[in-house]
């Protein structure tokens, strides 16, 4: 059994880095994002692909409280079925009787022990950050290199994040203090002592596109603060949440705790599980990524619990004008191609006047933006090969139809049509490059809902003031994760900040290199608003750690 | 036109203190609990009475949209009408509207603006504490000096610790952070701006018994993170709630800001105003202290808002030994006669061994307890315009058919009477002492309730360990805001502190001098913790403040 206080110890540099990049919201990772073999050495790579390998067609080595029989339940988006069995969650009172019941060992450990268990686990996960780059890869279709980063490196530096942040609210508050209040005698001397003590059972609900990124937040902010967490993967991505719990249990173990503080809850699609786990008394916090229907069904319903939810919404972006026609239309084109649109920050809707917009190649009409976009596309997805190493996969039959129905009814034209891409590696995968179709601003009923995938709407407006009013408007009714402006214009700049103020919506102005809209930094760029319907919590900030938990105070004279 | 900085640079000072004390929990105070001449001056006592005098009968000059006519609701129960007209709000979808008018200037002025504007809130409440106080006595009953406490220093102290959280948790992110990530040439440089942005328009209920001290922790939370606030006032203490919102007015107009961002919403008993508010779309944050029915209802369905209650439970304490009898008698009396035990925080249930407990006088049994604290009652309140001071007035007409109930059914045996007291000032206010009424610990059905006012159970148990066992269960499933111990075995101490940390309920230990388990004292006391049903929340922690605004950034190369 290693000592408690040794894991503590051994990332209290990393935890101190940390928290300061979280006050200055300078930049910082922990975890290097590129997979390189200079990095992590020429061996890492093929280990971690063969630990993937391994694992397909098995019996995965977890056991659940109140599981009967196995589910397997994962196709890869690359055109093979994974085929790895995991215990099937049915029991959910007996499941959830497990979770708790190493809760108050886990509470009298403390903070710091807490945190030097979750810093430990993540190193672990470190360790086979390639195994589960595979594993990211062929549960949500991400290309390897996005899985690596978005799925591996930049997911463990939101889960640091998160135990910086969860750290130093559980230790804002000392464990004793003195209180000595003057009178006419003696004083009154009183010692007290405060105590972290969870919630309850927490459940975490994962989604299919960013089963670790989306996930490991709330999974570490909830334990971290004490409580036991179960884990609901989505059905099409158990296996990274599965390698997870199992990291998870190992070093629990080892420190001398529970190992069923975190479990996993697979489930048949059918099951329901997430909707019968999110009711039960016992579970205090729900931490979901997902759709709006279900994501608006639990903050409504689960009301035992405190729920974060990150669902949907319309992102947006106002073109107005632009130093540079070109690296606009190539900054955009990335960001319409990675992972497909298949993002929750993926850009759909642009918003640029009729006339046309300022650039330094003269006056451009949303007709010769969007062959401005194609154009771009075509120097990113050209090459086939190159092009599926940024588009990915398909992640589902939903985003097809989508796709086809897209400037396909009576309202909107294609003006850039997707392509079938071929993927070398794997015949079987669905690839698609990513379409653009025009709309105009009467159109409200087509761009004012989530067309999630790789369809992107060009949507001519009067001017730019009335693109400001309906990204306003939009953003307030339906929600948005991300937003950006393209203006040479000062005064615009300052109308688009005060409209994603109004809309509650992170603003990127005038992306031309490389930083995009639909990236997200730890430590520096909070992760949704939690200001418009799109999500109710923030990756991460104060309120999304700070209600995981509550002091408890004894008082004495001394 | 007051500069918005000034307020802050004036009261910068306090705020550092405020802030220091909350982190390290020692004493602190910064507004002067005794009215004594020698703090306040020889006349500020004589005048904040006529203040009060000269409100009676009389419209109160506030205007609130959307009102029509007027309401006079508050009868002091010391026996008199106060006669005070207020606006009586009707038209909700006006009053909203206009609160939220101001809203967008008061986000922009930013946190240090609104927090200088809100400490000279305070600091305006403070020149006006006499008049405050005995607008408080007058609707709550508190005696004088009680009102002057914990209506007047006490509530101005937890209406700083709450600004001072909030000021905090709103500045931990700073205004704006340069990110620069490394990379093969040149680094990605960014400019980023973080702006705090309010929820949207909060909602504050009132209550009878603490107007203030249980109204400004929330109000002033919601305030100084952006968010308009409306004040519905108990229609039994409006008054001290209007001179609040009379104050806050004052100020935010003097400093250049809409007056209605502070409201009040003065209502009928019949309008079934907080309800029609709480249930609005535009209502974000809802702040409640009162009884568990409408708090509950409020968590289940004010579902568009973040909902902060402090409700009721059932307070209790374990008496298992005691090194001094008469010291743990005296303390006892003191905590069920103060305010006749009409607190939030009033002890209740007291658990003991049947066999009785060892104490420096000996094994003392229940009805050795009993007359224990029976006779240190009599000391206490022996003499009537002594005991006044210390009971006050009875709040309403359901606390005295509680007491008139208590001890008289099936179950249990009054041990001590309650007696009528005289008012040597007021003929018509009702007063009455406690009464203590013996139990055994299979009458759950009378203990497991809450009965609010001068009524305490004495619980008759096997042994100490069912003393606990009960107290833990009966918090778990009723709450409670308050609990205490008595023993002189430290592993006594250790299971109720284990106890409460399971039941989430502060604990205070072996109190035999100057300090009550009903008091908390802000900056150093949680009061309440949000573990268990009698509150969702505490004064204060981050969680109190970190989900009423959320933060909403830009960025851009630089």
């Amino acid at each position: 059994m290693v000592s408690q206080t040794d894991f503590f110890a051994r990332h209290a540099d990393r935890l101190e880095k940390a928290t300061e990049a979280c006050a200055s919201r300078a930049y910082f990772s922990a975890f290097n994002e590129s997979p390189s073999p200079k990095v992590y050495g020429e061996t890492a790579a093929a280990e971690g692909k063969a630990a993937f390998d391994a694992w397909l067609g098995t019996v995965f080595p977890l056991s659940t409280p109140g599981a009967e029989g196995t589910v397997a339940t994962e196709r890869s988006p690359y055109g093979f079925d994974l085929g790895v069995s995991y215990p099937r969650a049915r029991d959910v009172e007996a499941l959830l009787v497990a979770a708790a019941s190493g809760m108050k060992a886990w509470r009298d450990a403390g903070p710091d022990a807490r945190t030097g268990v979750c810093l430990e686990i993540l190193d672990r996960l470190h360790a086979r950050v390639f195994e589960l780059a595979n594993a990211v890869q062929h549960t949500s279709g991400q290309a390897f290199v996005m899985a690596f980063q978005a799925g591996g490196a930049h997911a463990l530096d939101r889960a640091l994040e998160a135990i910086a942040y969860a750290h130093a609210e559980m230790t804002r508050t000392p464990a004793t203090a003195l209180w000595e209040k003057p009178g006419r005698g003696e004083p009154l001397r009183m010692e007290k002592t405060f105590t972290v003590v969870p919630r309850g059972v927490a459940l975490v609900i994962g989604c299919n596109t960013f089963p670790t990124w989306n996930s490991w937040p709330g999974l570490f902010a909830s334990l971290v603060t004490g409580n036991p967490v179960v884990v609901k993967p989505h059905p099409q991505a158990v296996l990274p949440l599965a390698i997870t719990v199992q990291v998870c249990q190992e070093v629990l173990t080892e420190a001398g705790f529970d190992a069923d503080l975190v479990t996993l809850a697979a489930e048949d699609p059918a099951d329901k599980l997430a909707s019968n786990l999110a009711l039960h008394h016992a579970v205090r916090l729900i931490d979901f990524t997902g759709g709006n229907a279900f994501g608006d069904w639990l903050e409504l319903n689960a009301r035992q619990a405190t729920v974060f939810t990150e669902k949907a919404g319309v992102n947006s972006i106002v073109v107005d004008s632009t130093s540079s026609f070109g690296a606009m239309c190539a900054n955009l084109a990335f960001s319409f191609s990675l992972y497909s649109g298949q993002m929750c920050t993926a850009p759909q809707n642009l918003y640029l006047p009729a006339a046309g917009i300022a650039t330094d190649e003269g006056t451009k009409t949303p007709a010769d933006v969007a062959a401005g976009i194609e154009a771009a596309l075509g120097k990113l997805l050209g090459d086939d090969a190159r092009a599926v190493e940024l588009l990915g996969g398909v992640v589902n039959p939903g985003v097809l139809e989508r796709l086809a129905g897209a400037g396909s009814g009576e309202r909107g034209d294609v003006l850039v049509a997707s392509r079938e891409v071929t993927h070398p590696a794997y015949a079987d995968a669905t690839v698609r490059t990513p379409t653009l179709v025009g709309l105009s601003a009467d159109d409200s009923d087509v761009y004012e809902s989530e067309c999630f995938g790789p369809v992107a709407y060009l949507i001519s407006t009067a001017d730019t003031a009335q693109s400001i009013d309906l990204f306003r408007d939009t953003v307030q009714r339906h929600g948005a994760m991300t937003a950006a402006v393209y203006s040479t214009d000062d005064t615009v700049i300052a109308d688009m900040r005060e409209a994603a103020l109004d809309a509650g919506v992170a603003l990127s102005e005038n992306l031309l290199g490389g930083v995009f809209v639909n990236q997200s930094a730890a430590f520096s760029d909070f992760h949704g608003t939690g200001a418009n319907p799109a999500a109710n919590a923030s990756y991460t900030d104060g309120a999304y750690v700070a209600s995981r938990f509550r002091i408890v105070q004894s008082r004495r004279h001394v």
